[in-house]
């Protein structure tokens, strides 16, 4: 793996490093951390990198580890850099023989998403959008539970990801993570929505498998001198007449992260929170049953996600390992020849990441619509 | 006190009865339990009345009582019906001289609420509207922390009201309070949106205390054959710009009488659930504190609503109680002719009924509308 | 009706006098508040009883309700002073031909219970003991689940009761509560053991349904200048081999009310906290399920004892009611010449009454000895 | 890093080496993985290491580790292998120049743990036992919340590890963990009590900074046919006249890995739970408070051991990393001269070890004394 972005001070960086060489199947071989030569070497040396590995730009990267021998070249890049900075080393990544990994949100926009769906289809490497919160064994569980029926008919979904670090104007401060997500030129034309909003999107459609069809968005932008919207509330219909109700925000003040999704069904309802990760929660009216990882019968997909055994917490690295760990597993299958088992060919996509762009124009063009309901844009 | 309705099988009759002489505020005196008077007579048989105060409508008892001389005669009616015959008794107690709790949604339409509070006020009798709810004290604790301006500026309100139990067609088979909530002639033009919908909005206007200006609402009918919505979701808009998500359901599968509110302002949040009732957590950016009854510090308006010492739970009937304790302590002030205590005249009025009227009507058209936004009817 | 002791400022007075009344099977018609006869003319004022039924001492009360006509005298006590004036009013009444509802403990010490347990058998009166948190509906939950197998045979059971309020000499205060539950006259040999540590070892002998044989005792007294234990940690051995753990305390800082129960057998577990008191976890390695008050199936024991849909929830005061509406319709049977439905003869008994004396003396003599072993005293 | 022990199909190898490797200080390049020597060289090929350094024999990699330059040569060796073969492979160790992380608990038992720790002293190598639960950022911020006073002089310990995967006969099916755990040549004279008790035991040591003086211990085999303890109940008294209880189980029927602590002292309480690790709550007559991770202040302890922002859960792995960590830092301090940083110099040492095998010998010897207090042996 080649690392592009991630330089020691950034957050996301340290997590994909950590996530990526978990499960031992992967090895960070070179990096380009950083736009700026000498942060990039610093970072390459703190990571034991050899000197001749750490490159200056992604350019430099890409294109000098084309010329190593096959084994010795990196595999797959993974991109951690902002938003905007997310499609050209992807697209370069893809058009040089590299697999990618990429942060989501895929792209600044939703054009850029779509060419670069395109190009991995015509290139025909892996692509996986590190939309984290699916790596989670419960969330997995939750999926399967829909799917072999135990909640019926689905009807509604409450998706909710409130946040409230961002409660004051911290974008005026030196405070690096509200600085770049605040700002449209990194970031894109959403905030809120588009840093979580697209992870609850993305989670909600997971699980049940459904597309939202159309929606109406109220966005505001609570702190003043704020220049995206830092609050959503989203009214949803997805595909079978499934209503839902979507809302994130970072001005939920004192709420840590709040990630969490109830879905409803004829038969039963299911509840799941991200900050008690390990913890599934089925509901009909004959009372609840508690999931937990390596407790009872559990779904093969939810197994193939768990390390530990009952009651030692995994969370946040090894849900975004999970992504990881998958991914390497069906490179190599790819790699060698085989048919990737499906289990492990479950990493969120660049369609994936299309719906995510997508999600963010739908709710910004809703926001600016006295119509009622705004198709989603596909 | 004299019941209108509220015969033995009503579930929420026996409710009105233990909260009433809960504190040993108010006696039972009389009864017109049901408009069938043998079902009456037996009501009243077994709650050991006499059988001279059992009568056969609520015209009766309302005329006779008149009759009977000052302290032996009902102060008040307690009116428990299906919503339909909200207005009927209401009115004619309150033109005969008697005050009147009555259990919400005050009416069954708009008119008919205006048209009590009108009567309300011209007849200057006391008026209480078991929104049963704002009766818990960790509620009056959310208020007064709002109020104290713990949370500054509000910024956003979610309040949720989950239901499964009419998750089938429930009204097919026996079941009463299914078929007398889901039938538009005793219950009013809402299903879902009515009965338990208003609570959610009661209580969000009540702890904030600020009002919603416009909504934008998406009802469903789930159940196949069913008449009134049995699901909605509201985006909202509040006074100064506060914004907000409501949403209720009786299709939620699984969940039991799930009311609850968090509500965030620039300086923290909080959230209470009236299913663990007797915790209300108050969260900022530095840290969460949980609040609990007779514990620290709290609120007169918190230790007025509370009866014993830290951790002996309290719940459904003593917050009920709390209703007809402030209006019994209320009534007695003004029977005295003394000024009522703030802390005590601290109950639903006809004003909230309207609001709960004009909360139903507004969703109602504002489902049916295009438009995104609707204004808040007033 | 009649009461003794439970004056205007006792806490326990208005528990009992609300639970009483609560399902409207009693009715209050005298008392002997307090052995101060001013103070029980005032609180039978406030409680609008006439004048002649309010006496100045329990004696009086005994002996001239006999001479009312039947019907109209008062057909049972309610003993509510502190534990050294439980035995002469319950002797007294029970030899006049009342029956009796007493506070726990029972008595002063093991003679007196076994005195008063006597005095019972011998009169053939009804006695109910008020250990209150046997009569939520999911501890008789928990107790049918282990008398139906599903735990399988137990082996363990872990019983906690800690509380926080005494974490300081409150009884050198004005503070009512403190002063006599610390005073050796007033409350007998133990302090925290036998105002709570009873609670526990009765809510573990009925649900488990097996007695206590021998335990081993550490009583403490934290706070310099109390005259009994604050606190106290004992090993318990169960008949059949079942081994156990009781702890309790009043300076457990922090804590309210924390009784709280787990119970391990061969095929699964299950745990109940009277501060949740509406939820009860059952375990297996299969995975846990959560039962509720009104939610799937339930045992008829259970479901007799509840009084309002999912999901509202009851608390302290339903548990106290439950056990006077058991003793009321128990009551009721026997007066009509009935054999009593087994669901409502279900209140602590005098026989309870001697195991927590006897508990009480166990543990203070353990707590004396060298010997690991002290044998539950008969 | 060289491993002993640890062969693929071994839970707990896998765990520290994903531990080990988290933070990017550790490298694994040799192992001895098995007895076997051809389990080990397959372990040592699935882990990618050269093939000249995986040994067959934990003598063989020692000796030839030695002999390998400084700089290529392991720095220090972790040792994982079942209780019995942890003294031999330590020793060896040490006496070589190698530094050592070791599985608890750290000997079979206490006679062999006083001569490790001497040979530690002795050597002056580094040592870190891995008590990992004392890893988790709550427990540092516990530990300082009583450092700093803010509890008061303390009281009351209540420390519990119960687990329910051994309530069958595991070990006569082909259960590898259960095999070892329970048959006293690998694992010791004790089970449950050396396997989990000595991680309650050390948790409520290191928190309080207290030690055991003596104990009251009720060990029980439950499950026919076990030959080591598998439940066992204890009273504890420490140092200053604090009173305690611990008590773990594994044959608690439906309990995952439930360790968890209480402190009371003068001024307040605090709780911890395992499987919730991010929440610390603080407790006082005052209300609660909750601590987590990245939330408002807390002590640099607790800060140097978080590697995320809140609401990321860490878990299971991120507290044994940090055990790695803070190891690695330190030795680095070490080798390079430096004064090691108290906050990184925190890790249970030898000293840690002896209290664990001193506090299974103590048990053991109380639980066949009639005497009711047994000292803890020095």
């Amino acid at each position: 793996m080649g690392m592009i972005g991630g330089s020691l001070e950034a957050f996301i960086g340290a997590v994909h490093r950590r996530a990526a060489v978990f499960d031992g199947e992967i090895e960070l071989v070179c990096g380009a951390f950083s736009s700026n030569p000498e942060k990039s070497k610093a970072t390459g040396y703190a990571l034991y990198l050899p000197d001749e590995r750490v490159y200056g730009s992604f350019e430099e990267m890409i294109l000098k580890e084309k010329e190593l021998p096959e084994g010795e070249r990196m595999d797959f890049v993974s991109i951690v850099t902002p938003n905007h900075m997310h499609f050209p080393p992807a697209k370069l990544a893809l058009e040089n023989g590299f697999h990618v990994v990429c942060d989501k949100p895929m792209t600044l926009n939703l054009a850029e998403a779509r060419e670069l769906a395109q190009i991995v289809k015509e290139t025909g490497k892996l692509f996986c959008l590190t939309h984290n919160y699916t790596g989670y064994p419960m969330v997995k569980e939750a999926r399967e539970m829909v799917r072999s029926g135990k909640l019926g008919k689905l009807r509604k979904v409450v998706v909710e990801y409130p946040q409230g670090w961002l409660s004051k104007l911290e974008e005026a401060t030196s405070y690096k993570q509200a600085i770049w997500r605040t700002d449209p030129a990194q970031s894109g034309a959403a905030g809120c929505m588009g840093d979580i909003g697209t992870h609850a999107e993305n989670l909600a459609e997971y699980i049940t498998g459904l597309k939202i069809t159309e929606l109406c968005a109220d966005l505001t932008i609570f702190v003043e001198g704020r220049k995206l919207d830092d609050d959503g509330n989203v009214l949803l219909r997805f595909e079978d007449g499934v209503k839902g109700v979507l809302h994130a925000s970072q001005i939920a003040n004192g709420e840590e992260n709040a990630l969490n999704i109830r879905i409803y069904g004829e038969l039963g309802g299911l509840e799941w929170r991200q900050m008690e990760p390990n913890t599934l929660i089925y509901k009909t009216q004959e009372g609840q049953r508690v999931f937990r990882p390596a407790v009872g019968e559990l779904s093969a997909a939810a197994k193939a996600h768990i390390r530990v055994p009952s009651g030692h917490p995994e969370g946040f690295f090894e849900a975004f390992a999970n992504l990881y760990r998958n991914f390497a597993v069906t490179l190599r299958s790819v790699m060698e020849g085989k048919e990737p088992d499906p289990i492990y060919a479950d990493f969120p996509s660049a369609e994936d990441g299309i719906r995510g762009l997508a999600f963010i124009e739908t709710v910004l063009q809703s926001n600016l619509s006295n119509e009622k309901w705004t198709k989603f844009v596909e």
